[in-house]
């Protein structure tokens, strides 16, 4: 089992948002997210859905589709992984916001879903 | 592959809105859109979901059948498409408000979604 | 082809809101409304949601069904048809706040759904 | 037919709220509600939805089932018997909110539901 | 029929969160709960619904499974059982918030659900 | 509770089949049957489903309506009432085929559907 | 109310079936029919299947279409119009077999549901 | 963790097949379901499917719904106890046929059910 | 407009059936088929099921999505071109059995598919 | 991309059958297959359908759940990796019957479903 390296951000690519001027919302689903068990290395799978308003970045999709396969073999907990690809697609296209949802497959019987958005909400306690 | 012309949407046809005081909104589902990839030249679809308030004009769903028919064999990319079709109804109708949604077919086990609204959103980050 | 005629909301009978000081919600949906194409004299169907909150009267279901049914050999286009529904319909029963939604079928490949509100709702752009 | 008598809800009972300091929500969904209708003497039939946040008393769930079940051979409503449902749990357990959801088989073609609030919201029109 | 014991939040472990930083949220779904009716003694059975935003810890998977066990030959009520989980979690976790629904099988015809959050909502009446 | 009187199927009225030549089949769902439970006096529902192919007599529905009301207050276990309204059917309308099928409501966590055919399948063991 | 007449199955066109040599089918599902109820002269509406296996004549879509649309004004009861359709689409196309399911909206609390096919079966009872 | 003793089908009650003369269907869904696995000590759930042909006895419902909880804290294998299931309910009733469907929850990501009939089916390899 | 040519079967490229002994069934939905009605030269939209049991070859899943594109702009009636495609499959895989499925969407109202299969089935009348 | 080993049938475990007598079914379901594409080395994802009836041998679902995952870095093409699957189940648990059916994501607009029994049937053509 590889560790995920920090430059497999680089494998995103992307083009100039067609449309600067205007605050509107690209929604992607990837339902062929997998990864490994840091614990166990057994596999791990789940649905991700990204949800972002560009600002002057997209992301290109099958450069997307080859950094999400880089995950294969590599050992991620759920909670970290989430926010990791977060990170990598905030990094590479500074977006005007973004959300990650990453719905992880039944283990022991529960079902793991983990959201994380960009910027951190802030809320009263 | 042909370049779909500024003037298409010359093609779109209004009828005066028959209340003219009331703010109602219209929802109009399309599920028939097709365009050309212009990378690959291979066929996209999509389903369009336009909701828009009419100010003094509606748009005739005839011409809009039409209109839609028109992208068949232009190449055109996911996220220019749906703001550029966004920019003809607005041009044409000049409505309240507008809102088009394009759900794209899969492709390369990836689902893109794209969402723009007239007038854009304005939101503090 | 008929034109619907201006005292056809005369159909409608109401009986005596029994919770007057409550404000509450009652829905109605109606999947059985026809009329006919006013260019091309074929039938039009919908399903019809109306919401409302009552003031002093609700309207008598009855009584509705016999209105909805006098559509039937009646001309009149999606979005006027909807419009004028809901000023019968606060004509008669002056409601605090009514909506009504018209989902029409299919045609040329195009679904329409009109959704009209009582006041008529008052946004900033 | 008989007349729900207004000691019905005398067949409610209560035990207290484990949690009052918690502004907790209990939802209790009830599909086989059935009554008469007053005109015909025909049987109706509703499901219930009702939601409550409890301040001191929560009601005991087969009370609560032998109160739906009284109203079995009572002629009522559709409008007066939701609000006199409501009624009843509130003064029986003056809740901190509660809100009567009563969704009847279709008649005539027409489905009708009736939504009902304590207390009855407040909102300009 | 045994009773829970307060220490049997010690099953729960947990694990650092590796993005403090960010207010991102955590959803669980455990279809598998079940414990006894303190009355009868005959098992009820929950699907439970967990969603919070950590603080500086995460519960960990599989002692969160073997907690939910722990109730399997308990008695307890639906409205006091969900509200000592919650309970449980937030001693344990403290997060930023929490909500936890139970949605127990139907018994006597009637369906309930329990919602509880941490912090306890606060609304005017 | 009232025993349900044999002479109830005296409810049912009958039609000419207007194609007697052919064999076809008439389905018929009946959503809201209702009885009481023989021990313990609490009410009982039901969605039956009918499906025949008519000889020389057709069921009419406003009669089929009132028989199935007429069961409202009387003490029936599932599976003699099931056999039993198949009986009555069968003797009114001498069909060439028949089958009934009784969808309980849940009682005690469990589901019980009845089946009954006329005539009765013959089958080897 | 008119009478439907017998010569309305002129409406009927039809077109040389492409491969007569290969035994295949044509399924059509028309979910608009409507007629009246001879009895209270109220709408009744249905979704009409129709299945068959061409031998040398299809039938038209848009003549289908008219012919469906010509019992609009017309009283029938539900088994007879099921039968006559069938009747008038074996006299125009001479399938080599053929059914025709009418789902009837649900009327009184009973949805009915008539199967007719060509030729009639023949089945030992 | 405890053996299921071989007297506990003796929790089996019966009561007189009302139509003996009739080969009817009697559908019993069980979703609530739970034993141990025998290898872990770990709850297993299922939903259990029972269709019979009664012969002279029917299961009393109650009884069955007591024999089903016996399993609550016993170890019992998938294809075993589907198996033993099955036999203590042809011992007590000898059925003219039955056939007892485990659909077991996930397990490893894995999801299994296991199908036995009385009597066995007899089919050519 | 242009007219398929025959020799577009040739876009279908083959390969080695690697289980020749075995009788095993490959399942294909594609939908994404379009072409153009030849009467009005409008585009019409099909989702294809191809369900064959191969002998000696099987279809190249990318040359039959191009063989599916090549009907982009050709004009072919749903009867007409269901068989067509099936006859080319036949023609390049002699396979041991194959059916073809074509669910138009829908035009005027009414909802077509067409089922052709290899061998044509020969049934009595 | 390696090579599936043949060896790899060995990860397969089994246990005897507990009820030899009986033919009954066992039916799993593995939504987590995936494998490489030998001729991209891309991911292809399935889930499996495994429905068997035993003879003296049952295989241990924690060792198919390896055997499963054996797979995951593995070049194969879909037609080919079902009957290999297939044939490994049967060399090592010779069951009286048993049916396997891959389904496989979409690529490139089309799904892929592949079904493959033992014994392969034998039918007329």
């Amino acid at each position: 089992m590889q560790q995920h390296k920090k430059d497999s951000r680089n494998i995103l690519e992307t083009f100039e948002n067609p449309n600067v001027d205007r605050e509107y919302t690209i929604q992607i689903r990837i339902p062929e997210f997998t990864c490994l068990c840091p614990k166990t290395g057994q596999p791990d799978f789940a649905t991700l859905h990204l949800e972002y308003v560009p600002a002057s970045l997209c992301v290109e999709l099958k450069s997307l589709k080859n950094y999400i396969w880089s995950f294969r073999q590599v050992g991620a907990f759920h909670e970290a992984v989430t926010n990791a690809i977060l990170d990598d697609l905030v990094a590479v296209l500074t977006p005007r916001r973004a959300r990650l949802t990453a719905e992880f497959n039944v283990r022991g019987g529960i079902y793991t879903t983990v959201v994380a958005e960009y910027p951190s909400p802030v809320r009263d306690r």
